[in-house]
């Protein structure tokens, strides 16, 4: 079986959505990622850090995804880092309420043996710096795939730009991928960040699917449409582990084959979004996942006879 | 050969777009319509009005495009319709500048002989009255499509209702779907909708593409990725006329057939926002519609092997 490794945060949440509240529930970007991938036959590992007030029943949840934790490291005293959000009434916007870094604030990752030649390695969103420390202690795995938020482009512009000349692809939303590039059309933004590193470029839109950009050549997953979006927290991790987990599993990373993974992310982030945090993704079957793949073909095939 | 009959205003517009200015140009839904329409081997007619300020040279462009003018009036003394309109920085919003109904506020359509049993029925944006009015003057059609806009909402809910009951198809944007059933999901707006009559409901959302909706079927065109969109005025429109150019054209109104008439709208709307006003769609060839085809397969179709 083919090697993901994963580096990202886990972590608590606390979610305000228009159809109610959550506590402190698991979250962080490694752990969506994490959920999303072991959808796939692959060995997948994260790297992350957590506190000791994170519940062994978390770790367990993702142990028994056959996630490896070896590279999760548990800081005695420390406690978990914290992130709590309010979503407006559209959904497609929300404000952070509170952010405690807390032990993500030392963070040094490092990277468990077995997992040192991945074949797939997903660089979730953290410091630039912690991610590249991640490569450097890795032999060059076939695809390095890289996310980041605006968070990082306003306050660690220098080190963004290191990582990013490093990485095979990019994953980003439409609004980050303009503030990016300075770019309103997002075909021009995609090929300035090609420009940057990234010889793949993906542009996730939310509800309004996600674009693949290789030299030339342009791909587009729609988003299912769905009756209601109940909590959009993790989607996009939710997508990235979707479209890594499925390259991992086949082993292919031809432009072919990166429409399949494109598919995979926006099936599995569209049951990411029915429910509040992890939740569906914790009991999410393989049945369901090839079912809803062929409500992505019905949404998007046609047979078109030139006249 | 089929027939089409298309309704709507044959206009002046002035345009204003981060790019440049015109003058009074060439406009109205109709034109579009039929500009876009006239891409396949059908009849078609418009019926409209315009003034004795009608220049005949767009009266010519129209006929050498194969549409039959016998039901567009030309009123002596009168003047043509004209709207005027200013394009936000992100070219999706606008604002209008200016209206002068002229002609058009007394437009009593008379459906040619030739086209009073039609095989599909394009209701381009008009009074609801008007549209009723035609549709009164037909023996039933294969197909009757309805666009409209939020203007009619807000000033005359209840004719809208009767027009709506009265057709098998609605396009429609995002926004105005959601003024229209009072949902902000689309899905439960588009089986709001159904309950008004229209058993097919195009949901158009400009750079975000197209949903076709039909009973629990759904089908996803993408609008093409474009470096730059230089005029979205008369994408809708043209939408519209693709989609029920080939529907004519081929005579089948299938939902699988539908799928395909999707992909032409959104293929031929990708291209009368290169230029300003109807420019692009004058000049448009048949080759050049094929070629764009190749890219929307490209775009949108993959093939998973189930794991």
């Amino acid at each position: 079986m083919n090697k993901l490794l994963i580096v990202g945060t886990v972590a608590f949440d606390a979610i305000e959505t228009p159809f109610g509240k959550t506590n402190k529930i698991l979250g962080g970007a490694a752990t969506y990622i994490g959920l999303s991938a072991s959808q796939f036959d692959i060995k997948s590992a994260i790297v992350s850090v957590v506190g000791e007030d994170f519940p062994e029943e978390y770790l367990d949840l993702l142990r028994n995804k056959n996630i490896n934790l070896e590279g999760t490291e548990i800081v005695k005293g420390g406690k978990t880092f914290f992130w709590s959000g309010k979503y407006h009434n559209d959904l497609n916007s929300r404000d952070t309420l509170d952010t405690q870094l807390n032990v993500l604030a030392d963070f040094q990752p490092v990277v468990p043996q077995d997992f040192k030649s991945p074949d797939i390695v997903m660089l979730g969103n953290l410091h630039p710096l912690v991610q590249l420390s991640v490569l450097e202690q890795l032999e060059r795995p076939k695809l390095v795939v890289l996310d980041t938020m605006n968070f990082w482009m306003d306050n660690t512009w220098d080190d963004l730009m290191k990582v990013i000349a490093k990485v095979d692809a990019l994953t980003i939303n439409d609004e980050e991928a303009r503030q990016l590039t300075d770019e309103y059309s997002l075909v021009k933004a995609a090929r300035k960040i090609a420009e940057m590193g990234p010889k793949y470029v993906v542009i996730k839109k939310g509800e309004h699917g996600a674009l693949l950009f290789h030299n030339e050549q342009i791909f587009f997953a729609p988003a299912l449409p769905l009756e209601e979006v109940f909590d959009p927290t993790g989607a996009g991790d939710t997508f990235a582990g979707g479209f890594t987990g499925y390259l991992a599993h086949t082993g292919d990373i031809s432009f072919r084959n990166m429409k399949n993974a494109v598919i995979y992310g926006s099936n599995l982030a569209s049951f990411c979004v029915e429910k509040f945090g992890t939740e569906r993704m914790q009991e999410l079957t393989k049945e369901e996942v090839h079912q809803r793949l062929e409500e992505f073909k019905s949404l998007t095939q046609f047979q078109i006879k030139l006249t």
